[in-house]
């Protein structure tokens, strides 16, 4: 029989230091096509979530001044544990962010010049621990 | 430098085997705190994506016979690459499931007696690869 586990929330520093500390999570949207939720590169960088996005995304195109969040985790599928972070907020739209200002570094090839980012409203974390 | 990457669209049925594939994914909604996305195991069955949860959960609060995404990746970074596969569709909640109809095993402890069940309206994957 393998050890209980339960979910416990997490503080606000532990889960911004969690969401800062991986290169991907998935930006999460209600567009023209329904529900949407993608991987995406981000970083954290002064209280704000920053993406880098295509001119002619469809990110571009349905996200700007618009309620948007962002979700990331570590899941151990071995251990049957992980920890999860959920971001809501609203985006904006650089339109033309220089390289330095938003150093996500897209793991895709391409030209990233428009730069998303979400001004946080919430910030809720939680982790699944083994009980005991 | 890195080698080059691109994104390619997956074919219906690779999607649906990588979706099935993996013991967890990410269930999407818009509810009453906002834009939703938390980490839940799943089964695909019979063409559906199927979840379990408890009774006073928010997922069985806010999405019976609402319409959310259920998203699943693996992204690998060291190597920079991944796939993600986005399901949308309405969900119904099974009040009263067996253990058998949705044998989805959740990692965390606790009774599931309900199932929600996603009716799948599109499912879409995409391959970030090398290119060459």
């Amino acid at each position: 029989m393998s050890p209980a586990r339960h979910l416990v929330d997490l503080d606000t520093a532990t889960a911004v230091e969690l969401l800062a500390s991986v290169p991907v999570g998935r930006l999460v949207w209600n567009g023209s096509a329904g529900l949407t939720a993608i991987p995406v590169n981000h970083v954290w960088r002064d209280g704000r979530v920053l993406v880098r996005t295509t001119a002619y995304s469809t990110i571009a195109r349905e996200c700007d001044d618009q309620p948007v969040a962002f979700e990331v985790d570590a899941l151990d599928e071995d251990h049957r544990i992980g920890w999860s972070v959920l971001v809501r907020g609203r985006a904006s739209i650089d339109w033309d962010a220089g390289p330095a200002s938003a150093p996500t570094d897209p793991w895709p090839d391409g030209l990233r010049p428009l730069v998303l980012a979400i001004d946080v409203a919430s910030l809720d974390g939680r982790r699944l621990v083994e009980a005991g």
